[in-house]
């Protein structure tokens, strides 16, 4: 029998979620994914040494109870409020599943990350889009928009832009469903929206080791938000989600939070650099809070751009859609690789 | 807002998977999860110790395409028949999203791992539950039974029995759907369905490294089954789902099979020499393939028994369930292991 005949219906017509092109070795500049250019705290591989031994035969902690009682430390909230998953993707992956059946809605504003579409796509759910307007500042009419869950990635993918606290807490007053907050480059913009969850039943704040932390190879990240919500969550993540090796890393790292800080540091040093630079060449840069920028020649296609780029070793992000073609989201890597990038940029704008 | 009032009726109304306790410190002999006894080979330690760097900063192969390639060498088929999770649970969860969708249904035969009904819940889709009869071989009427997927636990948990590779293909050949041969035991068995892929493309076959290889807390399991059908499940997966040091523990676990054989071969020679025992104990015992063995003591109810040897610091797993509540199910530790654990349940049915 043909197994494609009973595949559901929602899951043959998608496309995949694309990740950023992960190359497998040669000497590339990868400025596409958004991994930080600084090494994990060596506190992080220390601990990850200490590890292995013959324990590795056994299960990890279901529920990660050991590194949910150290972020309940670092973040301010009990760790009944805390879910840990194998990296901040597979804990949109449980709100979806939790929140979104079949036919139901995804909200989100757009351009963002084309995740969101992808697991309302796999839920068999729909989608409700709400355009940024141009400063990417929150669109009107998007806290009454119709859904289950609405996505706010803050600091936002590719437009690196922040939208205020206390603008986050008004959507959450208003939008009659859960609002996640996907901080995965919140470290980056010094601005949170975990003390919302305190006072919001329906906010929940996402996030991720693989940014500021440095460890995007381990698959880590958080989620904050009412004991309520965190229940229901721990009923659809697999049993043993979090490996042994990870939560340990997990701790560690938030055993060393002046490392992480110091990288932070030195990145928005870098991406406050590379803005200058970047609009000195003509591109319109919106004002980053992330470990990126998004550059921008409106209405030119940048494509040949990319392409060069790529040609000459670096790694860049493009996005070939309409509203963003325009466009590269380039992350923030060492002074040294910045200065390499703007170089063949310089030469390709000749 | 409640929070509560936006979650799916389905995942509100259920209660969630249960696994095994991991006590969390202590001395326990642990025989209730099914791990090996015995240590993960030392080329695994050392694999993932090189890779401790600061290459962890950067996401791992979204595909683990390495990782692959090496089990296509081990196991015979093409590398775009290989899909690698986060452990087999996250492979069973793949299926469940590709093939179920809501009021759809999932077929098993019962007694079996309770999570495959977690999963049909949690899609919002039904189950078809078909009794094995006492000897634990294929029941009637399995075949014909309408679902989407098929799961067979083979060799089965908590019966420790095996359904013969003829006798699966036969099955499959019949059902309209996609049968997923759930083979974590396998290796105790020294019998697999994974050639049947080749013939049957409704077939797809999962393995894990949690049992054998002795590597419970990586997380890391393999399907095996039709490009088509793994690519449906590539759609569905978290982008980057198995962590870089996983990947390269599994590949150094392949590349090590006679530890693992090794390992098998003890434990195969320990679960005789318990069978027996346990039998000279008046309990009925399954013939096992797996890595524990299934002990009945017709229409006793057990529990006291369990909690019995709980307090004497020895974990093995009940099912308070009205078919399996006269039963435990106890995980084949080291000889010695095994023998504290006969002692202990000799004085206890005193």
């Amino acid at each position: 029998m043909d197994p494609l005949k009973v595949v559901r219906e929602n899951i043959l017509r998608m496309a995949g979620y694309v990740p950023g092109e992960q190359p497998r070795g040669g000497k590339v500049i990868k400025l596409n994914t958004n991994e930080n250019p600084y090494p994990p705290s060596p506190r992080v591989l220390e601990a990850i040494r200490s590890s292995l031994d013959e324990s590795l035969r056994l299960y990890p902690q279901p529920t990660a109870d050991d590194l949910r009682e150290k972020a309940a430390e670092v973040y301010g909230l009990p760790p009944e409020c805390i879910i840990a998953g194998n990296g901040s993707d597979e804990l949109l992956t449980m709100l979806v599943r939790v929140f979104v059946g079949e036919g139901e809605k995804v909200v989100y504003p757009t351009p963002t990350y084309t995740l969101y579409e992808t697991l309302a796509e796999i839920q068999g759910g729909g989608t409700v889009e709400v355009p940024f307007p141009s400063d990417f500042s929150l669109p009107a009419g998007l806290a009454e928009s119709e859904g289950k869950v609405l996505f706010l990635a803050n600091p936002n993918s590719p437009s690196g832009t922040l939208v205020p606290t206390d603008q986050v807490r008004r959507l959450a007053e208003s939008f009659r469903g859960i609002v996640v907050v996907d901080e995965a480059y919140a470290d980056f913009a010094g601005e949170t929206s975990i003390p919302l969850v305190r006072d919001l039943e329906n906010v929940v704040v996402l996030r991720t080791f693989s940014k500021s932390f440095s460890l995007a190879g381990i698959r880590l990240g958080l989620a904050f938000g009412n004991p309520g919500v965190i229940e229901q969550m721990m009923k659809v993540k697999d049993s043993y989600n979090v490996n042994r090796l990870t939560q340990v890393a997990g701790i560690a790292a938030l055993e060393d939070l002046e490392w992480m800080k110091e990288n932070v540091r030195k990145v928005v040093r870098t991406r406050e650099r590379m803005t200058e630079k970047l609009k000195e060449m003509g591109f319109t840069v919106l004002p980053s809070r992330a470990n990126f920028v998004f550059a921008r020649r409106e209405g030119e296609y940048l494509k040949n751009l990319y392409e060069g780029l790529k040609e000459r070793g670096i790694l860049v992000r493009f996005f070939d859609t309409p509203s963003l073609r325009d466009a590269l989201r380039i992350t923030v890597g060492t002074d040294e690789e910045v200065d390499l990038f703007l170089e063949e940029l310089a030469s390709l704008l000749k």
